[in-house]
């Protein structure tokens, strides 16, 4: 069938259907499936089924709850579709749809102006805990799936599907999951909806983010806290060794100072930094978003260049000593840091680790004594914006939402995203059809259902530009 | 009466009634005044009541309870004494001798080998709540000048009490007590025995204590913690900007960094380091007792002079962000220390705060908001050595010691030392005859009889060679 045909076809079947679409996500976003609380356990399945019983209609011929330690995976798989059509090809092209059905626990409650699990649309906008994170934009990929299947007797494409219940949580049993389904996961493209617009109106992929060293430095002294007065002057304070540790951290420039951290710093490159350029940005809206009195950082890179494609090292968290009221003269017998790097290509966190820990080594005086501890990593993740099947994503949102996209990065880490990258060396498109200003993670959660229609058209309007290139129709 | 026959009665005298000023002492021990709970609250009256009854048995004309919003003082005076003996003139020196009758808490309780209110003698040393911190000294006192009454008949010199109950909770009413009671505690000199000996076998006289600024810094950010991943990069971390200036607070020869910390330091003598450096003393014995693989500290002085006579600003507390177990990814909206500085003369607390925050304005990014806040302060104090009054008692303690005796200075600071000083103007001799090791302020506190014994002898031979200084006699 003709690409503009079978896309009219599809874009009406949606719009006829849409009330019965809503209905469905309705009853998905009921099911409370808090994955943080074990009390919701059995809403986890419940949610889990749910989905399996809503694949299943759809025809998919393979549909698997997978028990895991914690929460179920659902997978699906549709198989190769059959091969009496004119848009089958012996190799169909192979999409992964990643997404979630987990959500975040609803507190404070009392700050919901309609219960987070009655969900209820007000202004075009869909209220309820999940509405935009995730289940709103999973339920538009079974609804565009629907549409196609529909209209066109069949599948054009093979499609799986990994809907984890442990997104919220850092995905601990995914990770164990993924190298066992190597071949089960299989497929040409990766595509997940679980990223933001850059702001309304603007169509958005994201192409990277950032990857995560996590640690923390104890710096330890005298064996108890010692009166400041009778050994103040001869005994080293651990926490002026900590403070001159973490200023040491970065120079006056805001660069980060640790010998060998821009190593294998990927530069930006010239089109990013133009195209973010372009970008709708005002300092004095983000100072007045966090409440800072100005920005701060890295000298020589615009604050989105700093956000998206520099690396950072935070410090999360500082203690030692005393905290209470009044003052307490003692010199602390120890100090301690929380710090988080987050870093861009081609840096790798266990070798972050390493230096960072080298850089107090060298650093620390023989007053006092340390301990590092590695705690966590997870790989920063970039893909080009030029590859084909990220190139045909951007021309089904210019076509649907009538606005060119952009391609723009996150500041954040994904960790799902470049432990799929690391497994299957396939293209992740991370086509986000959510806004920043969604609430996600927060009370009064909403997803706008302009961007959830046009976000289903897009879908559509995707899957079969990725059909017709494989028959070079497009 | 002549210096020498009038010392060697006194001497005898408490040689022969060592047992019953032993039970005196061990029935103002058993009265558990503890300042800090307010369960003693009769107990501390109880302990008061105690010393007036025994003031009023050596013959002081002048003994009250006064009462204040929190613990009674007690205060009494010999009046001059009667000008019928060769060693009275018509103006007599008069002593004030301070001292407090209130206790330390006994938690914990399970590690007293007997009983804290249970005064009991254990080789030669006596074990109770107080007895070296203040009780037993006190009580030197007080026996010193019962020899005296009676081996002279009367008391050659005006003496003065002001004993306090509140020592131990820093002296909130005495404060507003000293000024108006400036004339009533008119003297020429103040005795004080709360400090301690240098170390065992060295009788010492403590010739000066550091004063205290005690302030807090408070540095704030975003108006609420943000994602370390979407702001990274673009705002400052009040952690990080706190860091960078506390790390500002010492060079690296471990001086304070603020400009004009030093200006009014007055430099220890050459008479002093000389002395200081002829005291025993070890670095590993230091590092040893304080767990501490190596000391710092400013460079060019030593340990003894960087605790006695060099000032310090330490970090006595730091918070901020987050300080759970594994790792959160924020930029924290604030951070706090507390600091304190040691000062020596001719330092002002006041004015070191205004120094300190003088510095941080100079140094804070405009990224950030910071709060200073100046909360306490207590001036220095010094004396000098060579003082007639000190020099006299040096030669006491030398004589009855048998060993010489030492100038030293205690790198703490006691604010009613100052205060008195500040107040009237007139020598003060800390006179310690406790030992470091004695266990004040922890379970089995307890007081060397051997240093009693000496100590009351040191007493009445300090207070004969006053007189005779009256009258040219030594």
């Amino acid at each position: 069938m003709e690409y503009a045909l079978a896309n009219r076809n599809a874009q009406d079947y949606l719009a006829t259907n849409e009330d019965r679409i809503l209905e469905g996500l309705k009853e998905f976003l009921r099911i409370p499936s808090i994955s943080t609380l074990p009390a919701h356990e059995q809403d986890m399945k419940k949610a889990a089924a749910y989905l399996a019983s809503r694949l299943r209609e759809l025809g998919f011929p393979v549909v698997k709850v997978i028990p895991t330690a914690g929460h179920p995976l659902v997978f699906a798989d549709s198989d190769p579709p059959a091969n009496n059509d004119t848009t089958a090809t012996p190799h169909p092209l192979t999409v992964l749809i990643y997404g979630h059905y987990d959500v975040q626990p609803v507190d404070p409650l009392g700050e919901w102006e309609t219960p987070p699990f009655e969900p209820v649309v007000r202004e075009d906008k869909i209220y309820a805990r999940g509405a935009s994170d995730d289940k709103g934009p999973v339920w538009m990929h079974l609804a565009a799936i629907e549409a196609l299947r529909e209209t066109l007797g069949q599948l054009p494409l093979r499609f799986k599907f990994m809907i984890e219940g442990e997104e919220e949580i850092s995905s601990p049993h995914l990770y164990t999951y993924l190298p066992e389904a190597h071949d089960e996961l299989d497929c040409d493209v990766v595509v997940i909806s679980d990223t933001t617009m850059y702001a309304p109106g603007i169509p958005s992929i994201c192409s990277g983010l950032r990857g995560i060293f996590a640690g923390q430095i104890d710096i330890s002294g005298p064996v108890h806290d010692l009166h400041s007065g009778i050994y103040g002057g001869a005994v080293a304070n651990p926490i002026h060794v900590l403070a001159k540790l973490l200023a040491s951290f970065h120079d006056d420039d805001g660069k980060v100072n640790i010998p060998g951290f821009y190593d294998p710093v990927r530069p930006i490159s010239e089109a990013e930094r133009e195209a973010w350029a372009r970008l709708p940005f005002s300092e004095g809206e983000l100072c007045q978003e966090t409440g800072v009195p100005a920005l701060a950082g890295e000298h020589g890179f615009t604050p989105l260049e700093r956000m998206w494609g520099r690396p950072t090292l935070e410090v999360n968290g500082i203690w030692g000593g005393f905290q209470g009221e009044g003052s307490k003269t003692i010199i602390p017998s120890s100090a301690h840091a929380k710090i988080t790097c987050r870093l861009v290509p081609d840096q790798d966190p266990a070798e972050i680790g390493r230096l960072i820990e080298k850089a107090i080594e060298t650093m620390l005086p023989k007053s006092v004594r340390y301990r590092f501890t590695a705690m966590e990593g997870g790989h920063p993740w970039t893909t080009s914006p030029d590859h084909p099947f990220l190139q045909a994503a951007a021309a089904a949102l210019e076509a649907t939402f009538a606005a060119p996209p952009v391609f723009i990065r996150m500041g954040g880490s994904i960790p799902v995203v470049s432990a799929l990258a690391n497994q299957l060396h396939k293209p992740i498109v991370l086509l986000g059809f959510s806004l920043p200003s969604e609430k996600f993670h927060a009370p009064n959660e909403h997803f706008h259902l302009a961007n959830m229609r046009t976000g289903m058209r897009t879908l559509v309007d995707y899957w079969l530009r990725l059909t017709a290139m494989q028959t070079k129709e497009v």
